[in-house]
């Protein structure tokens, strides 16, 4: 009988010898290759930290000490061992267990991640809660190296050391986040492991000492006279240390017997604790190991080749039609700059990056950094293109706001995964962009019908005098030719794909193609539907809008988003204000916070699927004529 | 002739002989002092920067090196010597200079800001572009020590070390954001001035030396053991220097010489320097250096005494209204707990402060951090009240939607500053709140018509077993009398104040106020128009909107925020859902970046005055009968 079987909570695990820890560990990761193999997921940071994740819960006492997984995308051992070993064949099903940790699954699941860098935040507010209601249980926030680059952290140590939350924040160092992780913190934090420099610690200090002036004054020459000794002295224990963080390693993660020695150590420490563990993404399955960034996320695959299965053949996706587009953009326009939080994979522009390195950034996740960032260089006359996941934009919306908007500056963001995006579920469909971009002055709010479409579009952001978005989805485009070569559209202007003298699809992005098929189903009843792709969100078609209410004919709108604010909404603004009484029905998401489920069930609940659209238009001419 | 009136740009400054730079100082300290007594203004922080100002311009070639002061509270020196001492009269006066480098305003203006910690980012943004574009002018940053909290400056530090940007960053270190700085980065900073530190200095590297143990797997108890060397060792330096900065400082930001000596010194280093300057907040006006935090942003004020200018009575604010009851509940349930963002004055936390500290929460100058470490507390089965600046919570809205709405938490974001400020103008309108927040699923949305709802709204958001937000403006409440014991609200009633057949006033927030004077108008010309406070933008009062759409009656919709996705707009909504037509005009705000001026006069701009509020029912009734 497997181990793992047997372990029905963290309870059953502390009934083990430590040489059995070993072999559950093994039976951990073979069940994960298995699952993920399947049903895909985030293979390679969760084979990292099972080690660590035996050990916490070993040394621990969850629920009562609270754990905190940073993202997300290192839980699923921790899932196997709270209660979830069968229901993870489920993982990312529809109806199954949740990618990421989710309170509404399992009390051992703390705090609900999927962004990065909220779990110290989330940790230092429980540990304050702990203190003032007496508790004497443990928080521990388990948090990559690659999330430390986020404001929010620094935010959090800040505080943390400052106030002296109880807390245990250990640093899963696998410089890595999702790619090879950047940023000074990162040179910064695997300057450690370097050999050379401890065997230099010595020399240099003496050296340190030798130089120290006569301290006046002059103080401030101090730092600067001495600056290689300050360097070599530097130690990732330094910078917690300075955020009053007592420091422990950095120590090997996957050694179990280290850990939990450690953390037996360190336990009963009532202040906030630091410890830097170091692992290796992907540790113990070699294709992992090898390729980390590929298995990251991973669709399902083989799992003795480590190759992703054979797919259907499919359209390419719209993140490689920007890829290219933008590469080809950039051949012509030395102004064109390309900047990703961290994802450079994701968005399609490490193509950019390999081509254009001088203008490429990835500023790592720093979302926020990102877009002012932007902002200062388009002062200067460049073309800046943010290539950014919806979902991830909502961390930079000041920045948006106050360092773009207000001074229009011509920044373009690649707004990718707009819309549904499936197995990752709640906290990364990408449905909010929309409703809180149109407020701001100045915006062009573009998303395209097809993969074509989004070059036309990238080519009349890069040509307006002011900021930009195009909202595109997840996955495959429709198939259309793609010409590359396509002259910008006209601002504002909407396109009427199919007339029709009944009623109006009025469809944004993606359901236009189902606004098409919803209305050569109206047409085999003998209605004719107008189908239109709207284009802009902003600007609105004034034009065909003000033809379209004079008619009074019924109008059906069809976003892919949240409908509290958006393109609905807009052409309720617009007829209201004009006096205009035109029936629109508004088909689009009511609730942003939808489970993971595959798009397509997700559209059909929300009404966006064909068939839903063809009942709608019926009812409204049915309305219509009473 | 005073020597200011000679300086038109930073050419006449150069032309100076170092002697006079000291008399021009006392100049513009007097004319900033003399200036702000009369408008108001950001005086202290301004006082303090008068020499670095003088210094930098002194040494630099602006406007071809780039100039971008953080925040800008420090900035009217700049605007001093950069062609405005003429316009500085009219400082935050309607049509008048803006109390904020803007762009638009001078060409001396680099970048645009208001809200903290940009300066870093967008000046590594130009960095870069200059780098691409072969031009070697200097971009220099000035940022105070309290911006340095904010995790987008830490974000963008960490870029700039990484990427070897060709950036002067000048620490301006008061020890005080606008209230005595908080966090560990703080005291870290702070560190340095102890004359004790100093000196201990060798010995520490002595002891250091001799504790140092043999380095090898152990390598991790380093650190932990000889942790008190390394906490001494520790200098503002070694934080910049782990982030690859070259570090200098800390320096007299008061002494002319020594600061345009090393200016001299460093303006030619190509890469990521660091200045650390220490400044004395209200420097040179003594009541301002007794009582910085009164002088931070201050209204108009006796220069002899330092007393503010005695203001014509007016009833208490909403911030003070807030700040009463948050005490007042906050002794009958020890659950509650508040959290600002280095705003304990402005939102009026500072009674709570003082009554319950353990309860309380000044996280730093870190709005991300505070709404999901709000989100932590709840966890716990804490009350914790966000209290925050409208325009700041745009910082936080995806901790606000991912760590807060998600899963739901009962925290309660009492957003002060809704609607129009006033003379800081567009950085600090709240408008965008409410369009922003309205899509969020299970979030309660109030707003009070005056400053006893405020308190029923509390109990109402408090007494919710889930996210709440309450927005209220900045200023004077109505002088209503205030029932402390007050009962929680009916969710998502609306409140009929006024009776009338012939149309429907529905306004939220303020502007109930201006309804019920323009009903008063109508009715003197015979016409009926019903008052109705909607108290809650979210839910919506369904029973009575169905009403009135079976009724067809016309309808004004009334909000101080955008009218893209707000109040009009969810009933427009609600009325397009159900099929119902109903004739709105939606009175509000179209351009969320209007100009600082008087909040009325804005108002009346966007219609939301009494005069428009009757000509637009008016307009309506005559559609209407025709």
């Amino acid at each position: 009988m497997a181990l793992l079987d047997t372990i029905h909570s963290p309870a059953d695990l502390k009934k083990l010898k430590r040489p059995e820890l070993f072999r559950l560990a093994s039976e951990i990761r073979a069940k994960i290759i298995d699952v993920t193999s399947r049903n895909g997921g985030h293979l390679a940071s969760s084979l990292g930290a099972v080690e660590l994740t035996l050990a916490i819960h070993y040394v621990f006492d969850a629920p009562r000490d609270k754990l905190i997984w940073d993202v997300g995308h290192q839980a699923y051992a921790h899932k196997l061992v709270t209660g979830r070993s069968q229901a993870f064949e489920t993982l990312r099903k529809p109806g199954g267990i949740s990618g990421f940790p989710r309170i509404s699954e399992s009390p051992y699941d703390a705090f609900s991640t999927g962004h990065s860098s909220t779990s110290i935040s989330a940790g230092l507010g429980m540990a304050h809660a702990k203190r003032l209601s007496g508790d004497n249980h443990k928080v521990v926030a388990v948090i990559g190296d690659g999330s430390m680059t986020a404001g929010l952290a620094y935010e959090a140590l800040n505080h943390a050391g400052d106030s002296r939350g109880n807390l245990l924040v250990i640093l899963n160092d696998n410089d890595m986040s999702i790619s090879p992780n950047v940023g000074a913190l990162s040179s910064f934090l695997s300057r450690t492991f370097s050999a050379r420099y401890l065997q230099d610690l010595r020399a240099e200090f003496g050296k340190f000492l030798k130089s120290l002036p006569r301290i006046g004054d002059d103080v401030y020459q101090l730092a600067k006279r001495s600056e290689e000794s300050f360097k070599a002295f530097v130690t990732p224990g330094m910078l917690f240390e300075a955020f009053n963080f007592d420091y422990f390693g950095p120590i090997n993660g996957h050694r179990l017997d280290h850990l939990i020695d450690i953390l037996e150590n360190i336990k009963e420490l009532q202040e906030p604790v630091l410890l830097h563990v170091t692992t290796r993404k992907g540790m113990g399955y070699p294709p992992a190991e090898k390729n980390p960034t590929f298995f990251h996320g991973v669709a399902p695959f083989d799992i003795k080749t480590g190759e992703k299965l054979p797919a259907a053949p499919s359209p390419p996706t719209y993140t490689e039609v920007f890829s290219e587009a933008l590469c080809r953009m950039g051949k012509e326009n030395p102004r064109i700059a390309a900047i990703t939080a961290a994802m450079p994979e994701g968005t399609g522009l490490s193509a950019f990056a390999a081509r254009f390195k001088e203008r490429f950034f990835d500023v790592g996740i720093a979302e926020q950094h990102a877009v002012t960032f932007a902002a200062g260089m388009a002062t200067e006359g460049y073309r800046p293109v943010v290539a950014i996941y919806s979902t991830f934009l909502q961390r930079a919306y000041d920045s948006l706001v106050h360092d773009v908007c207000l001074d229009g500056h011509p920044v373009l963001f690649a707004i990718d995964r707009g819309g549904f995006v499936g197995d990752d579920g709640p906290t990364h469909h990408g449905l909010l962009d929309m409703a809180s971009l149109r407020p701001l002055p100045g915006m062009l709010i573009m998303a395209p019908r097809d993969e074509a479409q989004l070059v036309a579009m990238l080519k009349t952001g890069l040509s307006h005098d002011g900021p930009s978005a195009i909202r595109y989805p997840r996955g495959a485009g429709v198939g259309v030719p793609v010409d590359w070569d396509c002259p910008p559209l006209p601002l504002g202007k909407a396109e009427i794909l199919r007339a029709g003298q009944d009623l109006t699809l009025f469809a944004l992005g993606r359901p236009v193609q189902a606004a098409l098929e919803a209305a050569e189903i109206l047409a085999s009843q003998g209605i004719e539907a107008q189908v239109v792709d709207a284009r802009f969100l902003k600007p609105l078609d004034e034009a065909f809008l003000e033809n379209l209410g004079l008619s009074g004919k019924p109008m059906v709108t069809l976003e892919e988003g949240v409908l509290a604010g958006g393109l609905g909404s807009a052409v309720l603004e617009f007829f209201a204000d004009r006096g205009m009484v035109c029936p629109v029905r508004r088909l689009g998401v009511e609730n942003p916070f939808m489970p993971h489920d595959h798009p397509d069930t997700l559209r059909r609940k929300c009404g966006l699927d064909v068939a839903s659209i063809v009942r709608v238009s019926l009812q409204m001419l049915e309305k219509a004529a009473t």
